[in-house]
């Protein structure tokens, strides 16, 4: 395991190499990194939660038809996933405003949208991952017109199935981000579902207290990112082994 | 004319009440603002010479079969337009790349652009005329798809006309902003462009020199605005008297 090779490392992930060419083993770290890295933290046990939730959210939609990278999960922190060219559009979808949206366009945190809303944000880290329209991604070759068509049909499947999952669990789904890729089969291609879905990457409400069980907690300095994140897993109904070494044996969180 | 209604001052013009219902009159003033109204200051004749380049303009389109506000020029500062329903998304369509596309996206100023790309704000001077994509404008009700569809193919056959009438005079139009409205009409509602084409309101750079033409000369304390304004209207044919009290006689400018 330990001569594999690095592919990259990212802000909360690594990709390693995988076992058969066009895989990949994507590796979630601990860290915790906000405001395009300038907040950065380690959170004890993060990437263990998001590995197991992201795994979850992503067998599922696999099952319902909506295509993913996701094989398999290897262990407490990897997955074996497809090797995808990732698509340098991050794709938001929102249902009550929250974060920039509140700022940009002066809607008060928690307004429910009149509709969902979908947006767009280049990959970019130099750039602060502006805020982009159909307009750029296809001008600048981004993506193709029938690609971004696919995408935000993606977009609102996933948003379809999360709401309702999350929904049934007592928690309301503010937004989320995902990112997705070109994959090659024969001589088809097609864009799937790629990263990762987490509460790093949505924004998650207790639908009672109106709690957030997001990493708000983290960009907020509220404290109890973990505990939050535990809880999304524990009324998932995952369940989740301490990430010990190998032998100290599993302790199941319930 | 003293004691007509003013229906609203905005930075640049004011709207008078017109002399038939759903009429107004559209006064240029010489007042240059940039940054959100940070930087303001008056500038001898803009007023003027706008009035005529956009009148020159609107006339052009209106007989190209572009709908426009605009019915005719009462005077030196004035005109006479149809009141229309502000559509709150300024269009801004981009050619090469300038201003806020440089710096949101990192490239460079001047580059060609592979095509042509629209850009929508959202009218808010309180906001800061914040970037939206179509999906911002058709959830939150600013203009329904149809609507918006309009607006893109407006955007679109107004590029092709001033790309061509400014080339035709040795000018590279950079980019443009308009605003559209809609317009009742028995019982058809239209999409008719509004408030004016100006060098405010258009990147012009000289072909051969690329001295800039437009308000970055302002924006940028470049100096020589009045001047350069003047030779876009030279160059389009424009005869201007000047900004005379009646009586005083016609200056021609050639
Ligand atoms: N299936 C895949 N194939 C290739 N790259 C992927 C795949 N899934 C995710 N990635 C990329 O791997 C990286 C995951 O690591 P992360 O820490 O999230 O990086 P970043 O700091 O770029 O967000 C992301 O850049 C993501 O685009
Ligand atoms: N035909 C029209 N009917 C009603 N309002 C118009 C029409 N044409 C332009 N307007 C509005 O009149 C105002 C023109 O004044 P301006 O100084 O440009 O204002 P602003 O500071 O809002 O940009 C703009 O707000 C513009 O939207
Ligand atoms: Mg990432
Ligand atoms: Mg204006």
């Amino acid at each position: 395991m330990n001569r594999r090779r690095r592919i990259y490392e990212g802000k909360a992930k690594i990709l390693y190499e995988g076992p058969e060419p066009g895989t990949l083993i994507q590796h979630f770290k601990d860290d915790a990194t906000a405001f395009n890295n300038q907040k950065h933290e380690v959170i004890d046990g993060k990437g263990v939660l998001n590995n197991r939730i992201s795994e979850y959210i992503f067998t599922n939609l696999n099952n319902l038809g909506i295509p993913t990278h996701f094989v398999r999960r290897l262990n407490m922190r990897e997955q074996l996933i497809r090797e995808v060219d990732v698509i340098p559009i991050e794709l938001v979808v929102r249902n009550v405003a929250a974060g920039s949206l509140t700022k940009r366009l002066g809607v008060e945190e928690g307004t429910q949208l009149p509709r969902s809303i979908i947006e767009f944000y280049y990959k970019n880290d130099e750039l602060g991952d502006p805020l982009v329209s159909e307009e750029h991604i296809t001008a600048f070759g981004w993506a193709t017109p029938q690609e971004l068509d696919d995408m935000m049909a993606m977009g609102i499947r996933i948003n379809d199935f999360l709401s309702g999952l999350f929904m049934g669990v007592g928690i309301r789904l503010v937004d989320f981000k995902i990112e997705l890729g070109r994959l090659i089969e024969g001589d088809m291609m097609r864009i799937v579902l790629a990263d990762e879905i987490s509460p790093d990457s949505c924004r998650l409400w207790d639908t009672k207290t109106n709690d957030k069980m997001d990493k708000d907690r983290f960009r907020q300095n509220m404290g109890g990112m973990v505990e939050a994140y535990q809880e999304v897993a524990r009324r998932l109904g995952i369940l989740i082994e301490n990430d010990r070494p190998a032998g100290s044996g599993p302790v199941l969180v319930k």
